[in-house]
Formats: C-alpha cells, structure tokens, sequence
C-alpha cells in the first residue's frame, strides 16, 4: 500500500512529516504550496475539501487532522511507541496533545492569520496583538509541561519514546519565535526543542522542509 | 476507585457526562458553576489550573480535555464501542471529533466569550458577529456529516454504538441556536439532534443539567 502525506513546510503537518520519517518507511511528501493558495485549487479541494494540511493517504484512506493521523501511525507502528499505550499514561499524553491542538495552535492562528476572525483590518491588528500576548503565556505553560515532563524521568514529552508531542512542541515554539517570543525567555523550552531538532528523523524532516528553527527577531 | 466528573451545564463537558451515564456506572457528578467564577476559585485551580471543565477524576488520575477522557472512557468501558476500535474507522471518528474540538468548538468561543480574544468592546463586536456567520456555515457542515454517516448506514454519528461525536454534535448543535442558528435551516441535523436527546442516558443527563435543547430566538 502506498503511502503519501500532503505537508506544507513549517506548518503542523510537521508533526506527522517527523512520525513518518521516524517510522523509516517508503512514504511520498507531497508539497502543498499554502502561500501560492494550492489548497483552495480543485485538485487538493477534492483530496481536502477544508483546504488544510496535513493529509495522510494510506492506500484508499485518506485522512486528516494531526491529533488522528497521529494515533493511527501510533497503531501502524506499534514498535516505535509513539504514545503511551494504555490507560493514564496514554490520557495524559492524548490531554496535552489535544491541548496544543485546540488552545496553542489555534492562538498562533489569530497571530498569523487574522483575517480568519475579522474582515476589518483594524480588528485584525487588535486580535494579533491580543493573541501575542496570549501566545507568550502559553509558552511558558508548555514550558512547564516539559519541565515536569523532564522532572518525572520521561525521555520525550510524549512519553518513553519520541512522539507527536515533541514535533509539535518544536513546531509551537518555532512559531512562537514568529509571535515575538524570544527564546532566551523561554530557556528551558529552548533547550528542548533544540534537542528535538537533532533527533534524526527530525533533523531529515527540518531539511527536506527547508527550515529555519529561530525566526525572533529583537 | 471512586469516579467524578465536574462539569458545568451546558458546557462540552456534556459529552463526558452523557458517555459515564452510558457506561452506566456509579460515578459522582460535580457542579462548577461557570457563571459564577467557581473555575478561578483555589479549590477548582488546585484541580485544573487552567479552570476548565470537564475534568475527569479516576481514583487518583485526573485528566482533562474531552478527546482524552473520550479515549480514555472508551479503552476503560470497551463493551460499550463508544468509538470504533482499529485502524481507518477509528481514525476517521477521531478525525470528525478532532475538527469538532478544534474548529467547531472554537468558532462558538468567539461568539460567546469574544472578551478571550480582545479587551476592546467594539472589536469584541466585531469578532462575535463574525463567528456568527462561521458557526452558521460550520452546522451545515456538520449536518453534511450527518448525513454521510446515515448514507452509508451507520446507526450513529460515532460508528456503529452511540458516543462521543454523538453527543458533542448534539452540544455544538444547541450552542447553535445560541449563536442565531434556527433548527429549521439544518433540518436533518437538528432530527439528529432530537434522536440523541431522546438515547436513555443522554435524555438522563440532559434532565440532570435542566438543559433545554432549542435556545433559538427569531
């Protein structure tokens, strides 16, 4: 069965981009141009019709939003561990997950794209700034979580194993630099996601998307 | 082991709710008043500092958000299929209850408590009016999902047994004809909807949370 992810670089198709490449299976990163619009075109409309990456296609399946993908190649590579398998262990991993999903990500959102929430451009310049500030307190709540994390003797924050939640950390916190936090801020995170970056599969992933970790500027 | 739930009437922690009164075990349902500022007060902090219900307490695990409790529930009460089980299937319902959670839920955010989002009141304004319309595009949405399930013969939203996106869309449905959705315009939805309510456990936490399902003035 072939397997094929849509991502677009930087973005959170990230996260499942680093699961792939970590699974060490023949998979085909297809770029989608978000910048170019590529996704409001009919050929990606007709794949995703909400215009969004990540899309994983295995086989006949196609499915999308990280949080799912993610717990489906938790199942397809059960060697990897890239979740906790059971019980507590696996709720708390699956309560942060959702966390940067429906807090973290969504807040960067009205940082970067505005426009989602307010056809008035001066609306937009309020609920950015607003957002930033916003941003800047979740940092330091993801900060915490790894410093518990770390404090607990977990290896990764997604549990013994590298997992969705440390690409998506990464991730967060590299858009973090583009709201305006600076990572001196945010040492411990920093440090953190800068070992994320050098995990291999990571590191493959970083370079076929062609990114840059720290874009702050002072 | 002693099982609770805190929720708040009418608020996501529905879902949960109506999925612990499915499972049809003792657990103790906990109040917290939302409009009366209970979530910012130190006994609620100490147990979800981030003052949000749900919060799930089995024995001495708490776990927040309620993909994570679903999923939790789910593995703890499997006779029950709350959600499929493997593979594509599950995959496919998490995705749904992930856009829900992510999206849906979200878009009512910014209609109910446009203050998260701004300080300015006339932005606040701006930024609710603008939801309105989103939410109104995303029932229909919804109701699209609804009726691909019906179309290929799946006696629920979740899959083949009742659960959690059965229960949300239910949820985000009533939040609807909060934010100006009329029931008439997403008539095999709102069907849907009434058919849920009437599912014995969801009619008995419905009664329990005196909600009243049609909030819609013209």
């Amino acid at each position: 069965m072939s397997l094929s992810l849509y991502f677009s670089p930087g973005a959170c198709s990230f996260v499942p981009h680093c699961l792939l490449q970590a699974a060490g299976v023949a998979f085909e990163p297809k770029m989608v141009k978000l910048h170019k619009g590529e996704q409001r075109e009919p050929a990606y409309q007709a794949i995703n019709p909400r215009g969004q990456v990540p899309v994983l296609v295995d086989g006949d399946a196609v499915i999308t939003q990280i949080a799912a993908i993610s717990v489906y190649l938790d199942e397809k590579f059960p060697q990897l561990g890239f979740l906790p398998q059971h019980g507590v262990a696996r709720a708390k991993a699956l309560e942060t997950l959702m966390w940067m999903n429906n807090t973290v990500h969504p807040t960067f959102t009205h940082v970067f794209m505005p426009g989602k929430f307010s056809d008035d451009a001066q609306v937009q310049a309020n609920i950015k700034a607003h957002a930033q500030t916003s941003y800047g307190k979740l940092m330091l709540e993801l900060q915490d979580l790894v410093k518990s994390a770390q404090q607990s003797g977990q290896a990764w924050l997604s549990g013994e194993h590298f997992g969705p939640l440390d690409a998506y950390a990464l991730t967060l916190t590299r858009w973090g630099t583009m709201a305006g936090v600076n990572p001196q801020n945010i040492p411990l995170l920093w440090t953190f996601v800068e070992r994320v970056a050098q995990h291999p599969p990571v590191q493959a992933v970083i370079a076929r998307e062609r990114l840059e970790l720290n874009l702050f500027k002072s």
